[in-house]
């Protein structure tokens, strides 16, 4: 069987991640290359409710990408990527994190940018190519870059972020605000899971050293209903991290109306992650100020803290 | 004392590295960045020529790159990096390679195209963010451009690099075809050199699996001068391998004006570059019609077949 072209997010695909795959695809194939979206996992509530409200089908679950090739977006690291993703041929990537361990043999087309969302980076894609974005195409756009950026709220925003969404915001026919308050509704929908979902809605595996380290994170405008059930959220931390040999699994459960998280911590080093974060954890909790970015404001201490 | 942004690029470096440092540093001085260009080693005869020609002073040499901020320009592997690299904040790439082993905590600007020169990608960039293009930072990038493409002959030469180098000879004012020739005379110039100076001049250093494996190239059009000297030639490599522990030392002689190569080789596994390359060694010497990129016919099977 030949091989096939997929445009693929990270494992736990977020809004962002399904989004992008689904606009890159587009781009691709206005450019008459055959690409098809693919998606590494299930398709959360809040990406349910952008695609229902964009009358868009989701992108088909790719569970083995041995033998394919795959453009990734929104991610850079096989410990994020779709099973297999080790014996594919990675043709392109597109992504707004830190750098991580993909290597290539040929030369490829790899952009990586300090902003928001990937869906930022996209936008700009089309307008390099000349390629119009229709309505429906700047909804999912629009869509990725504000459940990224928490509204534009998040301190990984940037001015590009700013001016794309308003850009994305007029082609959709909505209002930034009034959208991303429905957004954030979506997203906060998090009571109705089992502790175990919550703790692994969002969540993401590093290597740091020779440490796995699970980052897990719930953004909610209603913590106490995580915090709540603190005990029965931290048995099924310990049972993951246990599971899968985690030297640590941290949980940021983010007031996304505060602007704060709550970190929950289970595994074994806890004074690391500590030093890092330079906080204190009692029984198991820590409060941090300000914290709303797994990815600029946790990964990076973290990562040096290991190291 | 507080660390400096310095715009660099390989060890061992060709016009492309020193022209791409000089123009992207002058792009982020421009955007009023505080960058300065800087080398990894010593300016080659023919990147020297292209100094002169354009009246530009070289970048001046980093020689421990340890505690300091750096944009790498035309390579994104360490094996390849200024030394001190590793202690070294990497905080943007801009490269037309394969992927390497480069990784960072924080999300950064990272740009590889594959395209025949960084020359062409900062050409775009300085498109992109609406600066215009000076006639002595033209003839610097159209300069970097023609050399990685042996005067748009490679096999590597995209139709952007074609119509770059268009619009870049236009605002330098020179003929492409009549500057290019000049610029080829200048790589001709290997005969004034002792083997081991040629068969370092042109040289790069990989890590395939747990092997290194190092790959000259001289780019000629008189490869006779450097075949005559087989013996003193292959002796150099021999002791260059034994020093650096090499599995294997390539030296590829290409011929500009045939376009096809012919392959030294030195060190022990000279089974596993026959199946990569598809040849037959006799007597350490090879015969490679159509070859004259090692980016794109050399190393990609030698990645493989070591793997
Ligand atoms: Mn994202
Ligand atoms: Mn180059």
């Amino acid at each position: 069987m030949p091989s096939s072209l997929h445009v693929i997010g990270h494992q736990q695909p977020d809004t962002d991640t399904i989004c992008s795959a689904l606009a890159y695809a587009r781009l691709k194939q206005a450019q008459g290359v055959d690409a098809t979206p693919a998606r590494a996992g299930e398709v959360n509530p809040e990406t349910q409710f952008v695609l229902d409200r964009w009358d868009t089908e989701s992108p088909s679950l790719l569970d083995d990408a041995a033998g394919e090739q795959l453009i990734l977006v929104d991610h850079n690291e096989y410990s994020q990527a779709v099973s297999g993703a080790h014996d594919a041929t990675i043709v392109e990537v597109v992504d707004h994190h830190r750098i991580g361990d993909i290597e290539t043999s040929d030369p490829i087309y790899f952009r990586n940018e300090p902003v928001g969302s990937t869906a930022t980076i996209l936008t700009q894609l089309y307008e390099e190519a000349n390629k119009t974005i229709d309505a429906q195409t700047a909804g999912l756009l629009l869509s990725g870059l504000l459940s990224d950026t928490v509204v534009l709220r998040s301190p990984t925003t940037t001015d590009q972020d700013r001016s794309i969404a308003d850009h994305l915001a007029d082609i959709a026919g909505v209002d930034i605000e009034k959208y991303g308050k429905e957004l954030l509704q979506q997203k906060s929908k998090i009571g109705e899971k089992s502790p175990r979902e919550m703790v692994l809605s969002d969540f993401k595996e590093f290597e740091f050293e020779s440490h796995q380290v699970g980052i897990g994170q719930v953004e909610t405008v209603e913590p106490e209903v995580v915090l709540e059930q603190r005990e029965a959220v931290l048995a099924a931390m310990d049972d993951v991290a246990t599971e899968r040999n985690y030297t640590v699994f941290l949980l940021l459960v983010t007031d996304l109306l505060k602007e704060e998280s709550t970190a929950l911590i289970a595994g074994t080093q806890i004074d690391t992650v500590e030093d890092g974060l330079d906080t204190t954890f009692t029984e198991q909790e820590a409060f941090l100020p300000g914290v709303m970015s797994r990815k600029k404001q946790v990964v990076p201490p973290l990562e040096d803290a290991f190291n």
